[in-house]
């Protein structure tokens, strides 16, 4: 148990979910107590990231402060927090096998985020539509079912589970998962329509991790913001098409 | 020490240095035993990728293997390879902090293969020229200051030492922030030209992990490959230029 006064500080930018909520959601499904700092005082996060002394300076949010120690980056707050939250693998090694399911979804998601900003991640992606075009087309059309495909498998050969997809019980990874498929689902309806019977076990486990109950208390509360397009997940409809089509349209030009 | 037999095997395609190198660095300074296994028997990398009942499946190379246990993803390997090889802190929550560094190093690497390769990962650099072109001038007016003023500012802040990034020792973080800015260097020779002068701590920190005798012994090696347009640094002339100019163009457009 964590002593009174000691809860963890989540740094994250206001008004979006954003990489922030991958870490919110492994401590909204542990019920762990949390201070969403980035939401209820941007300046204190200003004042971190622009601290001229602080010798744990964080590139960019997400990070997370427990006491003394601040750890930036997601998979790295997760690979923490994992097993002090009880949702990594017991077992060191199988840690580092998570650790590594992670960093997979962490580039997923960068991938996920360079198909609305190509070119320029300071740039509007107005600025940057053709570009955006282009990569979200080879993205639905290699990226996605590559990734996709890739989790499926890993799901479904866990020697220890057939409900997880590391270890015997439910992991960060898990979460993280059901936060990208979830945000797959928003941005891109179209190419996600087959979903449920390409990837029946990553369709099983989302069903799971939505209906988890403090899963499912948080995805009803307000703290839960919507998807946006603010986020790294954004539905632009000219972006989203069926994978079929994006291959029919690269062999065309 | 490790028992007779059970040497490290890293696997990383053969004929480039690319992120198998910063896994291969940590492995050279230490004087580890390992073995080469993309390079000396690419099939044996090519079984585990494509097998299909291995339960600890990588995505895609670099990966290490040690005894049973295979780990992918650089900043996962070097998180489990550090503290055996004596180049991590030795503080847990430094450990963290160095992952951090290391994963902001992950992200950095990103940056630059996409410079290269800004619509698609699987199509050759000649068929996206041109927003090659608009994502190399917006990473080095914008992300080089950026990513190199954060690390040359964690170098001064590190209240264990002087002559390290973090902690009191060497470290694989260390060893990767020469292999980056080598490779930038490598690649980016006019926007590179101001460097010792711009990031005194940084420039100091690469020469001594040059000089370090491990490190220096395996880069005259034939071991150490050179850098090449098959690895993620490549030198393009064409994108190259001195970050004023990139500023200049683009404020022209």
């Amino acid at each position: 148990m964590k002593e009174f006064g000691m809860v963890y500080r989540l740094y994250y930018w206001d008004g979006l979910q954003g990489r922030g909520e991958f870490v919110r959601l492994a401590l909204e499904a542990a019920g762990a107590e949390y201070e969403d700092v980035g939401r209820a005082d941007a300046p204190a996060m200003m004042a971190i990231l622009e601290s001229e002394t602080e010798t744990s300076l964080p590139f960019a949010p997400p990070f997370l402060q427990d006491g003394e120690l601040i750890i930036p980056h997601v998979a790295n707050i997760l690979m923490y927090l994992g097993p002090k939250l009880g949702l990594a693998p017991k077992n060191k090694n199988l840690q580092f096998v998570a650790n590594g399911l992670q960093l997979t979804i962490t580039d997923f998601v960068a991938e996920v985020h360079d198909t609305h900003h190509p070119i320029s991640t300071s740039a509007f992606y107005e600025a940057q539509k053709k570009a955006a075009k282009a990569r979200t087309k080879d993205f639905l059309q290699n990226r996605l079912p590559k990734f996709l495909g890739y989790f499926e498998r890993m799901a479904a050969r866990n020697p220890a589970s057939t409900k997880f997809i590391v270890g015997g019980r439910l992991s960060y990874v898990d979460l993280s998962l059901f936060q990208v498929i979830a945000g797959l689902q928003y941005a891109f309806p179209k190419a996600m329509r087959g979903f449920g019977k390409q990837y029946p076990k990553l369709a099983a486990l989302n069903k799971r991790i939505s209906n988890q109950k403090p899963v499912a208390a948080y995805l009803k509360s307000e703290r839960r913001l919507p998807f946006s397009e603010s986020g790294v997940f954004r539905h632009y409809p000219e972006l989203d098409m069926a994978p079929a089509k994006a291959e029919a349209e690269a062999d065309a030009s």
